[in-house]
């Protein structure tokens, strides 16, 4: 296939998931926003299409008419509109439009592109539906965080449905990994977002790092050691953290008739002790470490040791803040604010979890989040 | 018709009116709950279904099956429920169960319902079932301001309907009312709540009252003539209240291109100046008066009055918090819980509004509100 | 003695108990605002001088230079000035100017006030001082209560000494008090403030009320019982604010190795059985009257059987609203913000308490505070 | 000298500059704490005693009595204590121990640490009472920046005396510093804190660095551009934090008259343009950096530069979080806490101020602060 049949087919195949993962869920599931970092599926649905809508069709497709003219502020995650209107939006509370006319908007948006592509775009224009792609794959990722999240607030605890499940990893034990100047960052061949380029060197001291990741019935040790309730084992953050919000288990994890369950999107589940630990914030990762007497990967030591380990199954804190690389060059326009503007106060994340789209992970590539989020697809190992 | 048949019908025309009053919604909008007062329509229905299951279905009728075991957890608003439970609910973010599910529970609470009225139960039970009828009315006028809340707060201001607009009334000047003792409360005839019960008598001095309510365009003119403004007019309470909430004018009206709209049931509209002015709280009926150099009626004054005025319209601020009336006594067991508890911090409204059901209003009934309250259907009248 | 002599006198007396009163503090005391409604000592003392300066000397004594331009800005608590200011004051973070400072303010305006109530001044001004002076003398007693709070904040509880500690009640049970139509409010002989005005009958039914207040060692019995633990016993906004504030005990009180013991002016002392309670809020009072079978007097009641009680120990919670008596009307201009602007969301309470300075209390009196309030000196009295 | 003596001295020098920064005060000034980060004087002075008793007197100095058994409770920063306590303290409420208790505390401190001094303490004591000396004078520094805040926060602005003003900086452009690999971090010879140690290699690429700071006037430049007004020049949580805080000008600066001045520890005065911008916060730093096309320095690209620059006026704002060097190692026990549990959400400065004590400053020093925070001597300069 030629690059742009590619294209077409992966637009294609992307719009259809979107929608394959809402699937499951009853039309009020849609609605509510539980807590600011979680938005409502219905959102994530009308902000995808409206990100071709805003800079594929319009900038681009001679003639396109908008779907809605208010859909453009509504499904804008990126600007203060300029002010004529009369209410500002507050997704968890915007009931309209109902889900079938986002789903309308979503079907006329996606019909739109596929005639437009059908109508051999520059490459200029490809690299921005290229960008789109990846947009609405991140969202998706997002997607299945938020109808965790939602789902996971009910009461009655509702069973979603299987598809994002953890699998047992096979013990490795440690694997060392010698120093030097490595390489790290994308070159750019093949998509990669702009946090990832200025590929350079980085001088790394030999290290040995665990292959697997931290398991639920390791960090039930920690909380069964006390772990939750030494300070000594904890960021003076992360202490006034998990005080404040009364923090003493991974999210999701229930104490229920003296056994230990957890919440899972196959529904309300003993805990097996044998998974990987998720739903971690930095905070807890950095305590566990501590109180095993190791360490948390630097992201240029995950991504130097990135080819030995086992990895894909959840995303991994470092102990690295999101900084810019060097010689970092944020894109002009609206989509120079994807990346750049989010670098303060958060860290980064390596690898990828179960809910990450195929096709959508590579070892460069730097997810991040608040040191305290845990709703997250979120584990980590350690280093010796 | 015996008062057993009455009471069939009655109960019978009242759960119908709850789900007509909902027809017109789209399911998402039964969702969400935009601010703390409010409640979202499915935990109405659910609600006042609950009612008759827990104070009539499960005492009174033998062999009674619950629809649903976590139903009495998710739609009570009476007791915190003693702990066994994992999870509390948020009624904004409970998008489970689904309103289909709801609309089945209430299907089969009312069919228990008129079986067991079938079966000739006691007075005492007919009383409770009274009780329920009522209080399931009250939420029908609650779901009206709950709907009007959520759709007004909406960027896109949604239509709902007719049927709950108001009418400009025939301009009458004010009334005199002659001093003396005056019977206030409900002797007990027909249905009353506990909280009117106790007619006393009470000493009133003669007053000259408005026979109509303030409007739109006389309340416009206390806006313009800085009323918004001026420390002078205000109780300090509320003038904390509306800088602190930026308040400039009733709930519902927004400035467009120079032009005064409101968000009412039908739409966004042009304001009408000759309509009562509605949506007001009680700290701005408060500064009207004092602008205008006259005061509030006492909800006293008001009873004593009622009969010379015109009213139904909407509910009327009066100048009297809310207090047990001499020799008040709470009923026992939950149903105690229906009105003292709340006598603190409250102001009394009389009247009615269009939102009342039929049959629902008299002039003995004390409604009550916090003075910041405005989504209610609320509007005042003078005294000189 | 002459009208004026007499006046002349109790100003002078008056300057100076405001002093004495802080006499035993060391100066860092006066500075901090432990809470909102707690204002630091220095700032009583500037304000009390300001009121003189800002409603008598100012406006009437023709060349009277201002102490310092900037004191009516920091010392003023009613208007907010018009805008020229850099900062605005936060009475908790006024370090400046220093007491020593403050008090040379007040010497200087006592001095200025004395010349000028030597010089005959009009009777219009007269009645100005006498407001002026009991106004000092309200906040002579908010004093104590603040001093109090400051002091009794201190980890290390720093004895403050003698003079408002309170006797034990001889018992003497319940009176009864007939029916009947009573006058209530003040006829305007001897001062009075405005919202005692407006001496009007009102008809009250018979009722049996406690000559004494209830003591610590009943509320103990009460907390013994599990009263704080009780819904049934609460208000339902009591409720909420002893649960969220995590209440369970009245102010002050503080259980120690087993036993309770309570802060007062004279120290860290074993809680005295005998004692009426104390720095009980009104949710508290009523939940104990509500645990008891009784109920809490209304200002009319109590203003009805006043020469029958053992009172003036305590302010008294009354189950009244501050409101407005027929007729009220307040004084034009500032003084006018005196009382009516307070008129919404409080509770009255009559009598007086041993913090109450010489010739302030009278049966009339209204002083009024919110429900939740508990640093003032309140107690309370049941009705059978 | 011998090394004891040295010791001794600086000892003796650092007590006494602590009271010297601390006497143009008045007592009032002593007590307040205006926000969270700010400490009183007093607890400063109480605090850095405290160290010196509970670190270096009680574990070492046979028969040391405690000068207050409360004291420990009071000043100490580092745990949460045990829980006999009745009452936390509040550092800003607490008036007792007054200001002349504190200053004997430390008079008897210091005097009971000189005679220890005098009998030839290990080297192991004499490492933990120079750790406790730099940790006075970092405490010196803190107590300038609060003192500033204190007074700064007076609406009338009190003149606290000379000595830590700025001066006007000889213009010398950009110098060019060439790319390679940096020793990076402290050896080890003479003092420096745990978070400096572990010296490393880095690789930087060559860059060209200011020599000078950021004026004022080239700030005014960029807030007359609109900066803070165009969300493009912003980090999105700087953005949100400029808006929430309603901040459109460095701390300090006010608009009076339609002209620029600032408060400084010598009064309010004009604003001089010529001398560095101070009291910004990273944000703002971020931002001008943008505006003006170029970047701010890493703490690896000012450490090998700074041999070329002129510092010391002002700690300089890097755009590096404050992260563990590699084999960073914690102290063991209390003084363990010092650095570590603080490398989260923080950035990292460098330099100096002139609030720095003298001998305090060196360039391998990493001072941190979280990027809003603006009470601190701060200034920036630019990267091309």
């Amino acid at each position: 296939m030629s690059n742009k049949k590619v294209l077409q087919e992966q637009f294609f195949q992307t719009r259809k998931r979107s929608e394959e993962i809402c699937a499951p869920l009853e039309i009020e599931d849609y609605v509510p926003q539980p807590m600011v970092d979680v938005s409502p599926p219905k959102w994530h649905l009308g902000h995808t299409t409206w990100f071709f809508e805003a800079f594929v069709l319009e900038p681009y497709s001679k003639g396109y008419r908008l779907y809605h003219d208010d859909f453009a502020y509504l499904f804008n995650s990126y600007y203060n509109n300029a002010g004529e209107r009369v209410l500002r939006p507050n997704r968890g509370l915007m009931s309209r439009p109902p889900v079938r006319e986002v789903m309308a908007y979503r079907a006329y948006v996606t019909g739109q592109m596929l005639d437009f592509l059908g109508k051999n775009p520059d490459q200029e224009v490809l690299d921005v539906i290229e960008i789109g792609i990846n947009h609405e794959q991140q969202h998706q990722e997002l997607l299945v965080y938020d109808i965790k999240y939602i789902l996971g607030n009910q009461p009655i605890f509702p069973v979603y449905g299987k598809g994002f499940s953890l699998s047992q990893e096979e013990k490795r034990g440690f694997v060392k990994v010698g120093g030097g100047l490595y390489k790290i960052g994308a070159e750019g061949e093949g998509f990669c977002y702009d946090n990832e380029l200025g590929q350079h060197e980085v001088l790394i001291r030999p290290f040995e790092i665990a292959v697997n990741l931290v398991t639920n019935g390791e960090f039930l040790e920690f909380m069964e050691a006390g772990g939750y309730k030494d300070f000594n084992y904890w960021l003076s953050e992360g202490w006034d953290y998990i005080n404040k919000e009364n923090i003493t288990a991974p999210l999701y994890w229930h104490k229920h008739k003296g056994e230990w369950y957890s919440y899972t999107l196959e529904g309300f589940e003993m805990l097996d002790l044998s998974l990987p630990v998720q739903h971690v914030s930095f905070y807890e990762a950095y305590a566990y470490a501590e109180w095993k007497g190791m360490r948390l990967p630097t992201e240029f030591e995950w991504e130097a040791a990135a080819d030995k380990l086992n990895w894909g199954q959840l995303w991994e804190w470092t102990y690295s803040a999101y900084l810019p690389y060097p010689g970092f060059e944020k894109a002009p326009g609206a989509l120079g604010e994807y990346n750049g503007k989010f670098m303060s106060n958060q860290n980064v994340l390596r690898g990828a979890s179960v809910a990450t789209p195929k096709g959508h992970s590579r070892k460069t590539y730097r997810n991040f989040f608040h040191a305290s989020c845990r709703w997250h697809f979120s584990g980590f190992r350690l280093i010796k």
